[in-house]
């Protein structure tokens, strides 16, 4: 297929996504395990059957398309939720990949066993948990979380679980010879080196907290300066804390993020008594990692100390730093060298499904930059012709290990 | 009466509003013009018709009960509302004692003409404008307010009033002799010297603002540390540097308080792009406010200009520091001596609806202490025994300026 053709196609795959889970404001929220991921899929099996494709989804909700039932396959995909307003390509692009993909396999009648995938809940707006879907079919998770985690509106996640008849301990996946995923950047290292293309060599782990601030809701107006126990004072002081470790020296990949903050009781005449806030650290070194989570702790006991406060730091979750296949980032690279596609070997600060299938089997990820690498946000852009270009050089690798 | 029996009747008012707005953890949540406060003005019209009294109602929903229709009055009372998930004394114990000299004047036969009122809106917690009942019928409201204020679920104040047919300028209140208010102290002054009677100099006023900082949300993964525009790192530095400036030097009784902080999108994996949070400024000194105002402003612009952020700074309210009538103050407090009650007199930190009434007619307060000086939350707590001494203490005034 002709790149163009194969850019419409995608344009096309985008469009029937576009409308899901809109905002007012132009970005879409999409959040794990509620209707509005599940009308993703519905879409996404709709296309599969009109194109008569076998549809199928596992345990846990995850949708496969293919055009045979095979005992050993390449799985490509990615996932179709979204954070909290965000864009419309995190994700979903990768999918419409998979779809491009099997449509050339079966236009072109190539012999290529593949399966595309469309994993559920790999973001973690929801539950405070990413790559839930993939995470559940590779490697298993930990049952204690179906208890703990809760989502946005309160639902435990075990009960929602139990409501779709979904299974918290399904079958691990079966057959899969390479699992390859396309995504965006969410960085602006592509765009600032004008390259189209990435090939992932390694995937950022995260470790994730929660703490509870607790001071004195007190009158703001008759409680003197001195006196206060005031809890958002004290996270603020926390919050510069993190920040100021996050850059460390500036050499450093790490970062360390406070997304979510929610104050109590939250009135304007009223010292903030309780304050809860999430904590997100990322590197692609598990030990640097953890020697961030052991500061943080640190300085937030001591701040707490120093101002009278109390405070609770909750593990929230966490995930391993991955190193993708040496082998397959030699091929895809190589690959794009002589389809003289300037490109880059880099690693990835987000996470991705792909650090769960690289636990099972050997695992590639392609690369395109997004406009001023902006993600997570309704201003999300990404070029669907550089997607072609990415799943051309898939394609080619498909093609070449077959042989 | 005896102190003992009032203190008897105090608490068997204060159980007739226990159960309205109660939150589960303990506390009430009776904000203004909701259902809530109208429940608590219902009861205490309840009370005055099973007593016989004239019970009516102004333009505005202000409560007033008397024994007679008098042309000159002396008005007592506070308001009925409160904070979101506040204490049970602040503002009811005021009209409490309302109720109580009402009761003891019908009871004993005096003459002397009395109308207990309960202001609506005191609290700014649901309109971000506090004393709102009383500010109506004394100076009158800026109609602009009605177009920009909004109830906490989003509601303008000018369809509130149109939907419950009350009148954005209503008819001056007439005939107030003296306006006297009992309140709880909020403030750990009295506690701390071990004095059940404050007397009220002076009422400090505030300057509310609200501000919006904006910056990038971004994926907290990818988006490294020294390319970040995080709003709420931007917040807490400004938050921090509020806290400075409202502590001064700490002689100064100027305090400055951020109560309210909401974060956009609020999610563990986005690098926040907005935060809007409050800001309350007071003191008894109008010029040493205006002062921190400026401060704060140009704080604020400096921490956006250097992380790359921008700011919208918004005025929401002001409400001037009054000062109480000299001659009311001694006569209180001369009473009080001759009472043998130790006694104090002390601005209030914390503002009142008497600071509206003291624009049109000569203005008195008795504080009583509450445990800890907690107040605007649930562990708020004040004796009624107290309140009953406060209460005698107006009754003499009242039987003095008679003869």
């Amino acid at each position: 297929m002709e790149l163009e053709k194969s850019t419409d196609y995608l344009n096309y795959i985008m469009k029937r996504f576009y409308h899901i889970g809109a905002d007012k404001n132009g970005g879409v929220t999409r959040l794990a395990y509620t209707v509005d991921e599940d009308k993703m899929h519905e879409e996404l099996s709709r296309i599969g059957l009109e194109e008569g494709y076998i549809v199928t989804a596992d345990e846990v909700g995850n949708t496969f398309l293919s055009l045979g039932d095979y005992e050993e396959y390449y799985l490509v995909g990615s996932h179709l939720d979204s954070v909290v307003n965000g864009g419309r390509y995190d994700g979903v692009l990768g999918v419409a990949v998979g779809l491009l993909l099997i449509k050339i396999i079966k236009e072109e009648k190539l012999n290529i066993p593949l399966k595309v995938v469309a994993f559920r809940c790999e973001e973690s707006s929801n539950f405070m948990k990413s790559t839930l879907g993939s995470e559940l079919i590779t490697n298993g998770v930990n049952p204690k979380y179906f208890q703990v985690l809760k989502s946005k509106k309160g639902e435990k996640l075990e009960d929602i679980f139990a409501n779709r008849g979904y299974n918290e301990s399904p079958e691990k996946i079966k057959g899969v010879k390479n699992y390859l995923e396309l995504h965006i950047e969410q960085g602006r290292i592509l765009e600032s080196e004008s390259l189209r293309i990435g090939v992932v060599s390694a995937i950022a782990g995260n470790i994730r907290l929660q703490v509870k601030i607790r001071g004195l809701a007190e009158h703001s107006g008759a409680t003197p300066m001195n006196l206060r126990q005031d809890a958002l004072c004290g996270a603020a002081e926390i919050i510069l804390g993190i920040e100021k470790i996050g850059q460390g020296d500036f050499t450093s990949n790490a970062v360390t993020t406070v997304g979510v903050i929610d104050n109590f009781p939250n009135s304007i005449n009223v010292i903030p008594g309780e304050v809860i806030f999430s904590i997100d650290i990322r590197d692609g070194d598990n030990s640097v990692m953890e020697d961030i989570r052991i500061k943080i702790e640190r300085l937030i006991n001591e701040v707490c100390k120093k101002r009278n406060l109390s405070c609770d730091i909750q593990f929230i979750s966490s995930t391993e730093a991955v190193k993708l296949d040496v082998n397959l980032i030699k091929e895809l690279s190589s690959i794009a060298e002589n389809l003289g596609i300037e490109h880059k070997i880099m690693p990835s600060g987000a996470g991705h499904d792909a650090m769960k299938l690289a636990n099972i089997t050997k695992t590639g990820m392609i690369f395109i930059p997004c406009k001023e690498g902006i993600s997570h946000n309704p201003e999300e852009e990404a070029r669907t012709d550089d997607a072609a270009l990415g799943a051309k050089i898939i394609l080619e690798y498909l093609k070449g290990d077959q042989q």
